[in-house]
């Protein structure tokens, strides 16, 4: 072993050091195609250890990549042979929880659901969730700033945590644990650690801010003849349910009717609709909510803002409605080979986004063209998978090229909330422009001069 | 004139700028006691003329001060005779507003009020509001993440800001004009602009969020015996009405007794209670909304969660409750001379901080000591007035210490919504490390390496 490992082990211990063919017993993407390249993986146990790993690297120039729970999905946290990769695995504590306050403190190596079950027990809510929630970490989240399916309503992670702390390049340790709602005491330095992938400092620990656990949800599906009667089922269900609006998620026929095409599911709605909506209300008042919920959406259809629609009758048919949804197996089953897409773009140019993507992809891919998109509506984000035969590297950048030509002139996002990784770096000029890019690069150089930190992901 | 004024005044042309005598019509603080010093104050008319001048500014090392409506509460805009002021009178439009992404486009010296004027007419809202909205502008709400009435529900200006345009010290413009409610491209840089008071840039334009408008509002005050019970109230409050809980205000005995003495409010409660509280619930429920409040607040009187609560039956007697919270002019006069502070901390340490400063403060300043106390604890913000007689400049800063003092345990801030400026600036070790500090001034020296975008505010 070189010097370098030889000192960090003495600081982390044989515990907090894994080396040698050990290293490559991890995956390095969450579906184990791969596997981990580190030269070492390191495992502090403490705060004040990664500290002291890291003065120990920036001295040596030594590049590191942080890893959460290897749920990624744009290469965000891939090692090569130079890097020591940091696991905040042994850092998974939950710490205080204030009822009162609504905060909770926790180690950046915790896993999502955990944190999610503490609150629970304490009638509370973290509510940032996504299907990855059992593996991927708060830490993680925080990094890539996480999203999921309560947007619309609860924001991403970084309208979630009300303080962290975090290990720069050099070891300093910027220990903002702020535990406060309102906090205007000169500049916010938590924002810079959310969503910059590991590339300005490591996240150890953080506050994170819950809400009183909702006491009812009412769940259900509707179908509408198009998308500007989407749009305004949107609009309504804002006005009549405002905040009580916890989920509003879209599937096009290209989505559904495959997924129930597979016979895995128990369809609430046939087929032949022009799009098919997942809508959710949460509340507070278990007497009042369901008629009021029945209400909305009886005025709705009678407005004819909906061709129709199924009200789940149970916690065991909403679980059915949202398998639909979440079936991702399924859906990479049905469109591989294909490309994976998390875009954001304004609602209202939707249609016509998907509607000329459609054409401008059967033009260039010829008749194997697979297009899929479905979403997260109430946010402007939409995933969409583009396939086609024969799928070669260029046949990927031909649809990518694709996907995001169209965004630009909208003001649009490649990335919702993926974050930008490997994969998109070089997209990231279709929503960054040189000078946004250039003043990233200027926080870069000055938090991390040495550029050990994730070097190479996010920007070039 | 120099020359760096005429190559201003040529950019700019007559309109946009003002110099000599003129520059002193103008007031210097909102109560108007001080009249600007400023060498001159540049007018531009777009954020190209702003870029420019900056560029100049930039060469010739020229301090700039920027200005919005002059509400500040915290010097966080004084100008001396050798800087330049940059008010941004002459860009207030209101632009785009899409009603299905609910966003609204402003130019940043738009004043609020306008702004939630123009959501409204749209069935939407724009949901920070503060006392001062008739003159607060856009762009200097942002630069000091202005806070308000109803963050324990909207969130601060922060939350409500999706993207904006700035010019930075050297004029370089950044447009990241995103209209997305996620976007994870790479690092989200309008954070660095928001709260950090024109120090490391100027914000020209801004896309702000929109929420459905609520369709219905419930004002009541309630007496509690104590702060445990205001603590028990609010924990029932956010589990029965969640996010429907717009408004939880507390007054201590020292605020509402002497407010309801001044006999120029209609008090809905009598004296005598431990404390006072107006909570407020916006919804979109006009048949069921009423019944439910009141079902809500009858259950916690039955509780014994409250000692007595009164509901507003128009929307008259709830601008009568609003009036006792909102009268300023009246808690000067009775408090006079004081200090006034802003301060957050946690909830549950609260009582305890507030009965602690009240022995300390008694002990420190003798019987003339007068303290009052009353904030948004929904927010975990105290908005404190302590004075003393003979009231010097010593006085100033016993007082202050006395109630810094306390809260550095707690983990509480020095400035909850006011921002620092020079008023707070020498206090910011209470609530910031010097590793936390010593990375504010990276991130000022990397933005604004000849130190010109308004010097020695929020840091030294």
């Amino acid at each position: 072993m070189s010097d370098l490992i030889d000192q960090i082990a003495a600081i982390v211990g044989p515990q907090g050091l894994i080396t040698g063919a050990d290293v490559q017993e991890r995956a390095a993407d969450f579906m184990g195609f791969t596997r981990c390249q580190a030269k070492a993986i390191v495992r502090p146990a403490s705060t004040a250890e990664l500290s002291a790993v890291m003065k120990l690297c920036h001295a040596a120039g030594q590049t590191v990549v942080a890893a959460g729970g290897n749920t990624g999905l744009v290469q965000g946290n891939v090692c090569t042979p130079d890097d020591i990769q940091v696991s905040l695995e042994r850092m998974r504590a939950v710490g205080e929880i204030d009822p009162v306050g609504r905060t909770m403190v926790v180690e950046a190596g915790c896993v999502v659901q955990t944190a999610q079950e503490a609150a629970e027990a304490q009638g509370l809510k973290f509510a940032v969730d996504w299907g990855a929630r059992g593996s991927a970490t708060i830490g993680g989240g925080i990094a890539t700033n996480a999203g999921g399916n309560s947007v619309v309503r609860f924001g991403m992670m970084r309208d979630n945590v009300l303080g962290l702390e975090a290990v720069l390049a050099d070891g300093t340790i910027i220990s903002s644990m702020n535990v406060l709602l309102k906090n205007n005491a000169a500049y916010d330095l938590k924002q810079l650690f959310i969503g910059s992938e590991g590339t300005l400092g490591i996240v150890t620990r953080a506050v994170l801010k819950l809400h009183p656990a909702p006491l009812t949800t009412q769940t259900a599906m509707l179908a509408c003849a198009d998308f500007a009667a989407v749009q305004r089922l949107f609009v309504e269900a804002g006005r009549q349910l405002g905040p009580g609006l916890t989920s509003f998620e879209v599937m096009w026929p290209s989505f559904y009717e495959p997924m129930i095409a597979t016979g895995k599911h128990t369809p609430p709605l046939p087929g032949g609709h022009g799009c098919y909506i997942i809508l959710e209300m949460s509340g507070t008042d278990p007497e009042g909510d369901p008629a009021r919920f029945e209400g909305v959406l009886g005025a709705m259809l009678e407005a004819g803002l909906a061709d129709d629609a199924v009200i789940a009758a149970s916690k065991g048919q909403a679980d059915q409605i949202w398998a639909i949804r979440d079936d991702i197996p399924a859906l990479f089953a049905f469109t591989a080979p294909s490309v994976t897409f998390d875009v954001s773009l304004p609602i209202r140019a939707m249609d016509a986004y998907v509607a000329d993507l459609h054409e401008r992809a059967l033009a260039r891919l010829g008749e194997t063209m697979k297009l899929v998109v479905f979403g997260h509506i109430g946010d402007g984000n939409l995933h969409i998978l583009l396939g086609a035969q024969p799928f070669t590297a260029e046949t990927k950048h031909v649809i990518e090229e694709l996907v995001y030509s169209g965004l630009k002139p909208l003001g649009g996002s490649v990335s919702a909330e993926h974050g930008i990784g490997l994969e998109k770096r070089d997209w990231l000029g279709v929503t960054r422009s040189p000078d946004e890019i250039a003043l990233m690069k200027r926080l870069k150089a000055a938090l991390d001069p040495a550029n050990i930190l994730n070097p190479g992901k996010v920007l070039q």
